[in-house]
């Protein structure tokens, strides 16, 4: 596989990833990582120290659908949706087997009432394997936001 | 043609459309789309309803044109900019000889005293068709905004 | 070379050079220029009426360098951190072994406290060259900003 047909796969699976949030269709979203994947949510300056924990986390596939479940129950979609623009993933050094990327993204939030902000910027940081039937799954998604400062109500994925 | 061959003319085609509008070429705006082309700007809401009429609409190029005669009148460009950044296309299930393809996108609006603002951000959901020359046209191209609230001066297109 | 692969040569540059400045690697910036690569910053106003001084100005890869060295003493990094978004280059007519692009790009602003705010918008306008090793290096990046206002203190690369 040519690094350019590489970085369009990766563009396709952003695309997939954003759609399925920001058009409300969460119940797919897991499905875009491994059954072992693992997904973060952390700052910039936590990664910098290389703490590890992060804010958010779930590392199976399985919690992240318990997620999407206890957001549905909040209604959390009800009162605001997202937008991300994501840019072009950059191809980094990885294991055997996987693709490494890091991938800058910007997030729009939009309330009920017609309110817009910016929500939240940074980048993704991602170990990415094919599944079984050679699509592109998350082994990996280490989401690193800019800003320290969070919705503490926060529990739609980036 | 491939679809990474496709993808990278559809970037090509929106690329396009977002510098004849931030770059003041608004007269070359229309001649994206092709004679019957259609225009629409919607809401996220409305579109999830299948409301179609939308808040702005033009079914040929010739009323697009007229829309860019009526923002030169009302000089519309000396007191605003625009600067769209478009994200990478995600392709969907067309009908025979068309592209169908949805793509995220977000408008910054800079005024002329400097003053910036997030304008919109949204959808495209696009129809295209190669014209007689080979080159990608609007079919339609559908705009649905995430904010049900519009600036009601919004002539300019998104 | 094809236009899909230039293309694509043109955005993995973009991304190393947005990457450089966001990730805090600035020493690494000055690199992605030719020896006598020229940098500029300036309005969307200026370069419509022509005038090509602009506001930031260095015309080698060793001002680029000294610039690099001014911002690390006014620890400017320890203040705010950039996130850039950068759309896909449109190929323009350029001169002989040269590539000429223009590309659009977003910038947010992430202060120590966590406030974000949008920095700036506009286009860069560029000239590129291979260098000897074959890789892609910038002969000239012109950023022309939506904005005419200017954070005076802004000494960082856009």
């Amino acid at each position: 596989m040519s690094n350019t047909e590489t970085l369009f796969r990766l563009a396709g699976l952003n695309t997939e990833y954003a759609s399925c949030i920001d058009a409300d269709r969460l119940e797919e979203w897991p499905g875009l990582f491994l059954e072992q994947g693992r997904y973060r949510i952390t700052t910039a300056d936590n990664y910098r120290r290389g703490y590890a924990a992060g804010i958010i986390f779930a590392d199976s596939r399985a919690m992240l659908t318990d997620r999407v479940a206890s957001l549905r129950e909040a209604n959390i979609y009800e009162r605001q949706k997202y937008r991300h623009i994501i840019g072009m993933p950059a191809l980094r050094p990885g294991g055997t087997g996987e693709i490494a990327a890091e991938t800058p993204f910007l997030v729009v939030r939009t309330m009920r009432d017609g309110r817009m902000d910016l929500f939240a910027t940074g980048i993704y940081v991602d170990r990415i394997c094919e599944d079984a039937g050679g699509a592109l799954r998350f082994a990996e998604r280490l989401v690193v936001c800019d800003s320290s400062r969070f919705d503490t109500l926060v529990a739609i994925p980036l």
